[in-house]
């Protein structure tokens, strides 16, 4: 097991502790550490990565600060049971349709609002000129108290004039659009990816330093095929995992 | 500029020029720090982080042998134009029609194989009595010579006999599923989720300490609806994204 640490150690400007604490997240979250939800002794978990106990102590202090573990008083650490919320992507995604199953309170808080023009990028996912005037909303999704996700949304500004208000109002994208006689919508495409949380996403969502998220970049369309939203959203990858399914 | 830099070294565990380097990987990502591919000078860099040029020496230092950027003698350092390999996520997923033209070469290895008994999770997915025999493959899938995904797979041990070997003669599970009479077949669900590489990730995936991975699992179905196919893939999350398009 010696060489196993020894390999670690090669990962530098990450500390020992901090490796062992990710390989132990990672042994619970694949089901392959911790029997019956409870975490092996520190001196089994010592010896099996080959690090003192001193290591094993501060990597599971850390991943109690996280919430990944818990401590109890004279029983052990066991693993905090999350549940990862299963978030649907289909030609229906929907925020509160999706998780409805899921969590009994499902809403989004409009952050800020912007009017921009329409850049590059912007412009050709919404099918407009280039420099058209375009509305830009940043997004906090929760579900039960919790944030889920975090959105930067762009809409045609011509279009959709005050959709932001409507946004706030009605807690919803999918009720904002009835307000303009978006009936139904779909969803027309999206790039999955995943990075390092950056401040803003470690602020935002309230992660630990060193987490994940997955980033969607998607684009809505009316029932005539004009896209309607442009959107990239941020998801806790502790959180949340994406089910691709297809239409029914 | 010292808070953000403050902010960082609360981030305990990693240093201060990683932290530095994942900053500047994301600002190269997302395109907002290097204009024109060329990176800002040391000096730049140092004042915009609030730290001092050797921290922001370490982390392009990391950054070059991670391939994310490159020195050029006398002239500065750049941006590696390293495209992300789209790979589709549809009813119809194949690997190597999936990036037919993204990449000349697509192919498959075998890298194990091993017969055992369905366990909960496979037995289900592939609809089997729990013990009955399936195949698991692990196999590596690479485009141009380059790593692009590692996956770990199950099949009916009955009626899949020798899977293994037609998928190494013919290095895709497309042409093999046909050797059975599996003239087509469809991607019944996928669940996409993110996480650190572990050590076997790192080695299979030539990966650098701290790369992120895009797990997909899914299920695919022959034309009668029957499961053929469970599997676990590990995608590099800095070469591919997922790209979810509903079928045409």
């Amino acid at each position: 097991m010696a060489g196993s640490a020894k390999a670690m150690e090669r990962r530098s400007g990450i500390s020992l502790w901090r490796q062992i604490a990710d390989q132990i997240r990672h042994g619970v979250g694949a089901g392959t550490l911790a029997e019956g939800g409870r975490l092996p002794p520190e001196t089994a978990l010592a010896a099996r990565f080959g690090v003192n106990r001193h290591t094993v102590r501060n990597a599971i202090a850390a991943l109690i600060d996280e919430g990944v573990l818990r401590a109890e008083q004279g029983r052990g650490t066991f693993v905090e049971e999350r549940r990862r919320l299963k978030y649907p992507i289909s030609a229906r995604t929907r925020f509160s349709e999706g998780l409805r199953d899921q969590a009994r309170d499902r809403r989004g808080h409009l952050l800020r609002e912007s009017r921009e023009a329409a850049s590059g990028r912007v412009a050709e996912a919404l099918d407009l000129a280039d420099g058209a005037p375009v509305i830009r909303m940043e997004t906090m999704s929760e579900a039960d108290g919790r944030p889920v996700s975090r959105a930067t949304s762009w809409f045609d500004a011509e279009r959709f004039a005050g959709f932001a208000d409507a946004f706030q109002e009605l807690g919803s994208v999918t009720l904002a659009f009835k307000r303009y006689g978006v009936e139904d919508y779909f969803r027309q495409s999206t790039l999955v990816s995943a990075r390092h949380a950056d401040d803003d996403d470690l602020d935002d969502l309230g992660l630990a330093a060193g987490a994940i998220v997955l980033v969607t970049i998607a684009i809505n369309v009316d029932i005539g095929g004009r896209p309607i939203q442009f959107s990239e959203t941020r998801f806790a990858a502790d959180r949340v995992e994406l089910s691709v399914t297809p239409p029914a």
